[in-house]
């Protein structure tokens, strides 16, 4: 299995794999501060829920250890303020990115001033570790609910990138239950929606599958219905960047439009997410705010206009699944049929 | 009112407006045999049903002329042979290609042989003539059931181009009932889907709706879903490259996808197409052949990869949308309610 450095500490900082140039470019970015991580999140030079919630975590640490090399300061709330205030402003739906900074924030108080640093790049390994860990066990819980084909092999649809790519740079939670099911020993094919504007499916996706040897096919996001309409998909697998409290799923734009083609052909849905990525605060998917993207994405491709001259466009980069298109929602606590509130209460209570 | 050298006789020979480079270069091509026009029909110099329909019958006159040059043959259908051959083997699923060779044929034997090569000509100009009378007439019949949105502008989605482009040059079959709904004063924006991979919608609509003033946006395929949801779409327009006797309309890729999702949201669904796009010898989609294009098209834009290197591709360019999802089917003749059989068979005997 290959592993990515889509956000590890190295030689005292933060070092991400551009994503915005794979696959045709592997480079590497360091960053030196909480604003320069905050600029390469906007700027999706790392993106995924779980990865920008990695990513997150040790942007806090090495703004602890820019500020902690010119002294500790007086107050470490203070100083490290604006720098969480743009990690915290860099993009709007993914709740990871919150969830992690309220994982680290505490520990600038309750931590010995000379120790902050450390402690705060321990917590970011540790976010690390667990996503890792997360992802294993998504994988374990998802592959074991994927629908029995008998001797053909099972062709599962994916959108997006939710790969290792989108979390701590192993196994993924929509490929990781992809993986899971490979390493369960199930045959499995991968179709995989090239999802515009970023083609994150037509780069990262194909990109990591096919480096782990996965049967992996392209198309592009309007070719879905027609496939499942021919009996060529068993079962559509994705992600989520923010899971309400009923389990109305945000997620890449174009998933919206799978889930409800999935349901007019039985297809099952499924949505892989850790508890990290679920917002008890959103009631429904409504209070999901979405975040609209630079007009540029949809008009160029590869710096190379597309598009008419002085049209309009809309670019919001996520929609909203009800939870009743939702066959399964799977986290590392387990596999969940037909999402509620009652069973996503039941998650962190249990 | 913009018209366009979509597929017209100039200078004694065939010229078309080169639809693959549009809109950022506008370019004609001559061509002077069948086979030249085959491989522009194939290559989507030119493209949309009823555009190839007429580019077909003046693809037969030109061959006509060619031979002629040579001398009038001892048989006009022997001669004419390859060249038919090789135009109606060019593109599969638009049905409007057969129609007009159909139409043609029957000249080469009716018509006195001297003659064969005018006789021709005035029955692509015929075609042609009519195509344009058709696309008002639905524009008239369209625009007269579109939904009725009170002070509210009418926002009406499309996807692909059955414009001006896809016709003989003027109006168009979906655009047709856009421009029918402006030229009736109703207030209307547009949502253009850019329709991957071959970006009509991008390129073509856009272009050509701004040509006319007519208030556009541009978004990826799958934003369609995302938009419905939020009540953003009054109705869906599209064309058809061929409907079966049923009512089962194929139309390019992605078309199933937005019927799907409209019929969700309960949003009218409406099908634009002249009598001659309509196959009564396909009982159902199931019988429409459905053209498998390059790979290239899907991994490639502007000749700059996008996709990871030896991914396997999928490349369907139409797809099926079961009558059962059409809330109207407009032509020439009317618009119909929720299209069937019998219906259908009325267009034909009424």
């Amino acid at each position: 299995m290959n592993t990515f450095e889509v956000a590890v500490w190295a030689d005292g900082h933060l070092r991400m794999l551009d994503q915005r140039v794979l696959p045709h470019e592997e480079v590497s970015i360091d960053f030196f501060s909480a604003e320069e991580t905050a600029r390469g999140i906007r700027d999706m030079v790392v993106r995924g829920a779980p990865a920008i919630g990695c990513a997150t975590a040790f942007g806090v640490a090495v703004e602890a250890f820019r500020i902690a090399a010119q002294g500790i300061p007086a107050s470490w709330p203070d100083a490290m303020a604006p720098g969480l205030k743009a990690l915290e402003e860099s993009r709007p739906t993914a709740v990871n990115l919150r969830w992690s900074l309220e994982r680290m924030r505490p520990l600038l108080v309750s931590t010995a001033p000379r120790e902050v640093p450390q402690r705060l790049l321990a917590e970011a390994q540790a976010i690390l570790r667990e996503d890792h860990e997360a992802c294993l066990q998504m994988g374990r819980h998802g592959a074991a609910v994927l629908p029995d084909t008998g001797n053909r092999p099972l062709t599962i649809m994916t959108h997006c990138n939710a790969g290792a790519l989108a979390t701590g740079g192993v196994y993924g939670t929509a490929l990781g239950v992809i993986r899971g099911a490979v390493d369960a020993g199930r045959k499995v094919r991968v179709i995989s929606c090239e999802t515009r504007p970023f083609l994150q499916g037509a780069r990262l996706t194909a990109w990591e599958l096919l480096k782990d040897g996965i049967d992996t096919t392209l198309i592009t996001d309007n070719m879905a219905a027609h496939l499942m309409s021919q009996g060529l998909i068993d079962v559509v697998v994705v992600g989520s960047d923010r899971v309400a409290a009923n389990g109305d799923a945000a997620n890449k734009i174009g998933t919206l439009g799978h889930a409800i083609c999935a349901q007019r052909y039985r297809i099952p849905f499924m949505v892989a997410a850790p508890l990290s990525t679920i917002d008890m605060k959103a009631p429904d998917g409504s209070h999901i705010p979405i975040e609209e993207r630079p007009e540029t994405e949809v008009t160029h491709i590869g710096g190379k206009r597309i598009a008419a001259l002085n049209v309009t466009v809309r670019n919001p980069a996520f929609d909203v699944t009800p939870a009743e298109l939702i066959s399964w929602f799977v986290s590392e606590k387990g596999a969940m049929e037909r999402p509620s509130l009652e069973k996503m209460r039941s998650l962190f209570h249990g």
